[in-house]
């Protein structure tokens, strides 16, 4: 039995190493980038208007003209005209290419309209006018070819918006890993069927695929009764190099029971131990392992509170730490609320709720009734991490906790 | 023009209101449940056993009996057996129906296995045994008809195990409202396409995608040239009582511009203006209202960080308080990190880098080009709300901030 850093230690010395690839623009948000993503052309493309107005050669201000003459106006998305004369002005749009021979952009709020023998004009108000003012220069961003998303970011809306920008229609990024998740257990039946009084329906495998789906990740499930002929036959198809599942989450089958052939058939099947049981509560039959072909197996404990403690304390850092080399090792910590006290000599996974007070991140133990006592996940928000080594927890002192909602 | 804090209330005078929906389960996660999850039996449903081990009758420990006899053993989904003499033990694997005539389990690891005559027995090592251990009873947890999850509670993967458990493979959750997000503006291309010297590829509308999606939103896409009998034409569609849409987002054509189109055809198409121009920089045209058929219209600024700026500050709170009642107004507040001055009386908000620092977020201002320099925001994390009325702003002075990543 090892301890829980230990596990962690070997299970972060096991990442998955994710193969670039390439995924429509849309379909790779939360994911890491593989490429650099660089403007392709100057950016803005041309010197950009930012105002609606009218736009003017700044001599004119020099001189002390105040009235100019409009000679056409000039939209967005239109090429871009010539000024003919410095006493003339062309209107222009918000997102219009500045017309040539004109260089400061006035907006409508600092004019006043004028008709002249039926003829248009712009007249300052007494304002200050700048030059250049309201113009959003040609490269003033970033160059064409400059790098704007370097390879290794996490893509958000905003760089989606940029990729977009310069024509990226598919970006590659990290391969995702795609899970299996077995659960095993004759006493388990389906979620539509009406469970006889010695039997309790399947709920890991949903609690499982939907902490998956939490992290943005895919899964395959299945179900094994109790046999080791047919755990064996299963899991080998599931295991083979040419399956197409990356990572396989076991659940139950790991204890010390007559039953829980999972430990033996993994090692009949080639599958690498890295370690069996952990020293803590819940969770302590925690099995893990790899194949030849670097398939990663974390085989959970059966117990539902003590696959959930596991899936949040390795399974989820493995992951984070895969895909985007983040230390999420370093956990967050809360202030337990009340004493609690402890004695085997185990890590222990306490079930907390969590609540803000004074700007304080406090956490309330809700024991319930055990590791089988799934329904009190829900009156909680994470797990208080309580060392092996100390037994008397008192209120006011801060543990690091694992976050679940 | 409104201030921010005006816009803020008038848009949550008009929230969402979600009618019921019924989902698959595995669809439910981060939705809002609107029926109450109760136990279709007692949980657990029967005296359950937690530890493999053999099962006794707690009079034996009373009478110092303490080698068992093995009459058989009990696996995990079979129907319980019964116990024939107080001497005898049942093997019993965890998951297990607890036998009929025992009451207490003790687990292998305080045990010793002997074999006498080709019998199994089973020998207490030198532990305490207490009455009942190693038994998750029955209705322990919960009993037969009980609430396990109240209406109104946002789903998490607790909810959905407990929801498999009970049965439920369908939850009746608050219906999503589907967007329809709608560009416009003659200088955009699409994403595929090489603009010309004067053109840009569209950027707003996967900004806004990808911000729907990070809320599990789905949204639509239109794009509409700068015509105003095309715009009303089209847009009296997605308006229209009859559409699937919801909400409406409008990107660009609400400025002062010649080919700002988009609330003078709001107005025809009988949508009630709500307000038009928030004090605020960028984003100061964002224009907001609603048909008669309650679907709400949120027309943004055009230029990319207004866009961004105008959705993260209202839309999401919006949906936030439509879906989950949260009161997610309540801004978290970040440090600034250097000193910035803001003249004019707008709220400003300011595009900020977050990071910790000795357990304190601290902000610090990254500039950029203006509202039109969405490379910028590649840089930033959010943005800092700076009050309308003030102009200097202090290193070490706390504002609240709005983050997009």
């Amino acid at each position: 039995m090892i301890s829980s850093e230990e596990a962690t230690q070997i299970i972060q010395q096991h990442l998955f190493l994710s193969k670039p690839v390439e995924v429509k623009l849309m379909k790779t948000l939360g994911r890491v980038l593989r490429e650099e993503i660089r403007a392709d052309r100057d950016l803005p493309p041309y010197d950009r208007v930012t105002m609606d107005g009218i736009a003017i050669d700044y001599q004119a201000i020099n001189k002390g003209i105040s009235s100019f003459f409009v000679e056409r106006t000039q939209f967005a998305g239109m090429l871009p005209t010539q000024l003919s004369s410095m006493n003339h002005c062309i209107e222009v749009m918000t997102g219009a290419v500045l017309p040539i021979g004109t260089d400061t952009v006035i907006r409508y709020e600092d004019l006043e309209k004028e008709e002249k023998e039926g003829k248009v004009y712009f007249k300052l108000k007494n304002v200050e006018v700048k030059y250049q003012q309201n113009v959003h220069h040609q490269g003033s961003d970033s160059k064409e070819g400059e790098i704007l998303v370097q390879s290794s970011t996490k893509i958000s809306s905003a760089e989606i918006a940029v990729a977009a920008a310069v024509g990226k229609s598919a970006l590659w990024v990290s391969q995702k890993p795609l899970f299996a998740i077995i659960s095993n257990g004759d006493e388990l039946v389906d979620i539509e069927s009406t469970p006889l009084m010695h039997q309790i329906r399947r709920s890991n495998t949903y609690m499982l695929l939907a902490a998956l789906e939490n992290l943005r990740m895919k899964a395959d499930t299945f179900h094994l009764p109790d046999n080791k002929a047919i755990i064996e036959r299963k899991l080998a198809n599931i295991l083979s190099p040419k399956s197409v599942f990356d990572v396989i989450l076991l659940t139950g089958g790991v204890s010390a029971g007559k039953a829980d052939f999972v430990p033996q058939v993994l090692e009949n099947l080639g599958v690498e131990k890295l370690f069996h049981q952990v020293a803590q509560r819940p969770g302590k039959p925690f099995w893990f392992g790899k194949t030849k072909a670097n398939k990663m197996v974390f085989a959970l404990p059966g117990n539902p509170v003590s696959t959930f403690v596991c899936f949040h304390k390795y399974v989820v850092p493995w992951l984070k730490a895969s895909l985007f080399e983040s230390n999420s090792l370093d956990l967050p910590q809360a202030i337990l609320k009340e004493d609690f006290s402890f004695k085997p000599s185990l890590t222990y996974f306490l079930q907390v709720k969590l609540n803000y007070e004074n700007q304080q991140l406090l956490a309330t133990p809700i024991e319930g009734g055990g590791s089988g006592d799934f329904a009190n996940l829900l009156e909680c928000d994470g797990f208080l991490e309580l060392p092996a080594e100390k037994t008397h927890f008192k209120a006011g002192e801060k543990y690091p906790f694992i976050r679940y909602r």
